[in-house]
């Protein structure tokens, strides 16, 4: 990330201060959301406009049910926003908002009201029937190659530069969404692929400059919707990362700030501490608070002010807005715990306001499962806080799982991690809507953490896709990718082979995957494939026993089946006794393990599992 | 410890089955409590009775105010529990108990209620203003050289054996009051004192064979009391230290048991598997959670039915009686999640019912604070366990402070431990009543994980004395006692020198300290004696600062005073920016370090802090 240049702030400053001195001017720069829909259970819209001196523009609005509540003025006279109440009976159609100046001149400025998608109110979020396969874009495949670099965007394509831009799109998405159904995929969560206008690093798009429109190197907004649609025909939902704690310097409103407390303005620049412990910290200090949440991510992301109301307003209505036209299954919310908690609330409750049943999930970077289940809906916070996020990712189990596999038994070690993280469960509201994961973007690749050993490979890939939570696999890990996050994220998030023509073999087909290869992605291809038409592992009960020599057993089961699952985690193969598991076992005397097709016979006491090897066993 | 004698547990249940075939006899072995007080708040009273065959006895009371309810039978028919109603009025006074067979033949059983001390109902526990000194009796001081051993107590005196009981008494403790009110103490917790009649290894008295007698070799029970009497004279509280969990293999009992289900028999050796967190984990098998709670702790400790009623009734009644009887001021419960939850949270009732203001702490250990917080009274469990114990020991700041002051500076590491252990203080829902140490008789000695380093000695103390919690030393720590746990429990808990005639030093006098010693004595001297008259420090508002370099700051305060620690722990001085914490300094411009009573002129905008150094600044 490149640091802040220092020099802008006081421009920033002197541009919100002149601006106001002068008259009125004949330009609308921008008016967002770009048009709306009838139909949602908040009445209300409010519409940012900006362009020179349209603050002191008389405005009105004459169309059946939408009515102009009233018009907000902030300090900057480029900006006015217009409080709009669409009302139930508002049909949907096209009118115009005229702006008139002083001497009676207008502006006539054409405004769209949407017919929704029918039951749109009703969309289903992702669930733990789901697995996510999460996608960096430009590291995925390039699907158009007019798009690679564009002329308003500075930064160009070069794929030879680890931290740059490599081309992947939006189009290249949908051209393997066959491979991903194949694969046995329901869901995808891709890194922001809003406009990011850095001059360097932009590939990753977390800076974000406009939240109303695709990167043109990914695609435009049309793009996105195609890929929404095309992913529907394929049983995948489509998870939008969304990006609220900062923009990026580039964003176009930082040349022009509504008003000085848009974003959070320091005499220097001045990071976030990253503490994210202040937020529930009883003994945390003002100014160590403050920095935590008002500190900038990095330098090129400005933190925005989230507790200014029209903000908070804009990207609530934002993500509404891309919910309806991309017709999402989901939401992703970046750094969550900088965002200003009360924010994060509100957005909450209007995401579920309009959408009961959908899904979204933050990213809760702590170590404890305590610190992670504060942020869930409805969690049991002495402070009272509720974040209405329903799903929240669990990294300590991710923590755990890096280490797990790598060790041999013992009292904290091996399998007992796995099963005492799960023990802290107890912790959460709602244990049903955890996103599980073994690596992500932001990770080293686990097949670097486990040296490249494909057993302990299968091994944690049937422990992620079978116990509890909605797992999420990041794009590569069906193909053995390795990388580790010391070397720099850029060259951690390496290209898919066979993403680009020139790529010298395409890992999207057999033909294409070394024999290692092909035999990680059967396993992960049978096992999620079967996963996905038993419910059993989705919501089933879980119940898990005390690991010995680090073979760790559980069970899911629910009304009509019951999956027993082993995991020996062991050099040597492995004796185990039977009769320790009857409450789980019940009157079930065979099974079949669904990965090797092998039939076992429980009128035995004991079973043996092999050295480095799950079972997951259908019980009969 | 010794392993279960298993050929025990046949002949166990062979005379509980056999004993019912008799016919009554005429001696009463035992009746528990064997007095009771008048104006207690609960008016109920169960005397449990032991003698062969008294079960088929009638029983007779006749005193103005108490009522025998009736009388509860049970397998064995050597038992009987007398169910007693001593009304609001009954005054204090001796009766007989009048027990008749079936030729009328009696036996007149004298039976006393007395009167309470007055406001004993009122009476305090410990709390934050305290400092605890916890000792083990028979590693302590040789008081009494006619007890060390005696005749019907198995274990004989052997201070050549690191295992084996040296000596240590009840008197010894008494003898040395005078050197811990000097020290600043101002509460004792000694392990058990009770009778534990095990063969080996009693010397620490965790295996109780008597729970209504102090171990003869310790004193008696008149001893215990004159022991409390004298704390209270030095200002300082006594705590009892309680084993509910289980008794030893030795107790009267297990030879005559009143029902199969008093202990928990197995048909072989069953330990305790020791996974506390089966206790909450919503995934927990039947099998696993079981095993916790019912196995042995240890082959010679049974473990308790607290399920089983009548028993629970005994244990509740037995830690009211010893509160009135040795008029406490405190009560530590072992291996707290071990024992039934519910039992334990009718026992924290019970005796909040009787000493609304009483405080009594659990054997918390666990590594996070949510585990922790879970047991704490009025916890906010999504499961609704209250367990009504007002407090818990923090093992999480335990833990951390292993680390954190061997460590140089890091993301996690160094003084960053003790801000992140305390920034989850927001799981508790009490964080005045915490219990915190840096050792204690189950760990490594501080001295020996600081690897004898004085200086950081010093600073570890400075924060356990000036953060919040009350905290308790381990006997030797003012003389740098050290001791590694892998070396056995015995070589750990080495006796204090000069508590033995014949030791070549005495370390409870000047003279007694190296240099060194010296040095360490003072410092916690000093220190505790000014915590001892500072409110603030127990009481006063928490405001601390994210580490930076390994300095950490934080401040105390409350309407009258304002303290600022520093903890530097760097090998190097470090210039600190004294701008960061105006939230806390306010209008403060000097200062006063209560250590080393060095001056601070805060009209300067950093102040430098010595290599390894902690102060102390009462705030001017």
């Amino acid at each position: 990330m490149n640091l802040l240049k220092l020099s802008l702030i006081p421009c920033l400053l002197l541009s919100l201060i002149s601006s106001t001195a002068f008259s009125a001017a004949s330009k609308i720069d921008h008016l967002e959301p770009m048009f709306w829909w009838v139909g949602m259970n908040n009445p209300n819209l409010q519409l940012m406009v900006h362009g020179e001196h349209i603050g002191n523009l008389k405005v009105e609005i004459s169309y059946p049910g939408v009515q102009l509540m009233g018009v907000t003025k902030v300090d900057n006279d480029n900006y006015l926003f217009l409080n709009l109440q669409v009302s139930s009976t508002a049909k949907a159609g096209k009118f115009n908002i005229v702006f008139r100046d002083a001497s009676g001149k207008e502006i006539h400025y054409p405004y769209e009201l949407k017919q929704r998608r029918k039951e749109s109110a009703e969309r289903k979020g992702f669930d733990n029937s789901d697995v996510i396969y999460l996608i960096m874009p430009d590291r995925f495949a390039n699907g158009d190659l007019d798009n690679n670099s564009v002329e308003n965007l500075s930064e160009k394509v070069d794929r030879n530069n680890p931290d740059g831009r490599h081309g992947g799109d939006i189009q290249g998405i949908i051209k393997h969404l066959d491979y991903l159904e194949d694969l046995g995929i329901t869901a995808l969560w891709n890194t922001p692929l809003l406009e990011d206008n850095e001059p360097q690093g932009s590939y990753h798009s977390y800076a974000i400059s406009d939240y109303y429109k695709i990167d043109a190197r990914f695609g435009t907004n049309e793009d996105y919707r195609r890929l929404s649609q095309a992913c529907q025909k394929h049983g995948i939902k489509l998870i939008m990362d969304m990006v609220f704690n900062h923009c990026g310097m580039a964003h176009w409103w930082m040349k022009d700030l509504p008003s000085k407390d848009w974003v959070h303005l320091h005499d220097k620049f001045t990071p976030s501490n990253h503490r994210k412990s202040t937020i529930q910290d009883p003994y945390a200090s003002k100014i160590d608070r403050d920095q935590f949440l008002d500190g900038w991510f990095v330098g090129c992301m400005p933190d925005l002010n989230q507790q200014n109301e029209l903000l908070m307003t804009y990207l609530i209505q934002n993500s509404i807005w891309w919910v309806e036209y991309a017709d999402l299954g989901g939401i992703r919310m970046d750094t969550y715990p900088y965002n200003d908690p009360q924010g994060m609330s509100e957005w909450g409750q209007a995401l579920l306001r309009e959408y009961p049943h959908f899904n979204f999930v933050g990213e809760t970077w702590y170590k404890s499962a305590a610190d992670i289940a504060y942020w869930q809906k409805d969690a049991l916070n002495a402070d009272g806080y509720n974040s209405y996020m329903p799903c929240v990712m669990d990294f300590q189990l991710f923590f755990e799982m890096q280490k797990a596999f790598n060790e041999s038994t013992g009292w904290e070690k091996g399998m007992v991690r796995l099963y005492e993280s799960l023990a802290a469960d107890y912790l959460y509201h709602d244990t049903g809507n955890l996103l599980t994961f073994a690596e992500n973007h932001d990770t080293d690749r686990i097949m670097w953490v486990l040296d490249g050993d494909i057993q302990k490979f299968k091994l944690l890939m049937t422990f992620l896709l079978t116990t509890r939570g909605t797992p999420q696999l990041y794009s590569g890990i069906e193909i053995l990718m390795e990388g580790k996050k010391s070397d720099g994220d850029g060259k951690m998030r390496i290209d898919f082979p066979g993403g680009w023509k020139q790529d010298q073999r395409n890992a999207f087909t057999k033909q294409g995957r070394t024999a290692r290869e092909a035999d990680a992605f059967q396993f992960l291809r049978n096992l999620l494939n079967w996963r996905k038409n038993n419910a059993v592992i989705h919501s089933g009960n879980l119940r898990h026993y005390v690991p010995e020599n680090n073979v760790y057993v559980y069970f899911r089961s629910n009304a009509e089946k019951s999956v027993m699952v082993v995991l020996n985690s062991n050099a040597e193969a492995q004796k185990i006794n039977l009769s320790r598991f009857s409450e789980s076992m019940k009157t079930y005397i065979s099974g079949k393990d669904i990965l090797s097709g092998k039939l076992f016979d429980f009128s035995q006491d004991t079973m043996e599992v092999e050295a480095n090897t799950s079972l997951v066993i259908e019980l009969q």
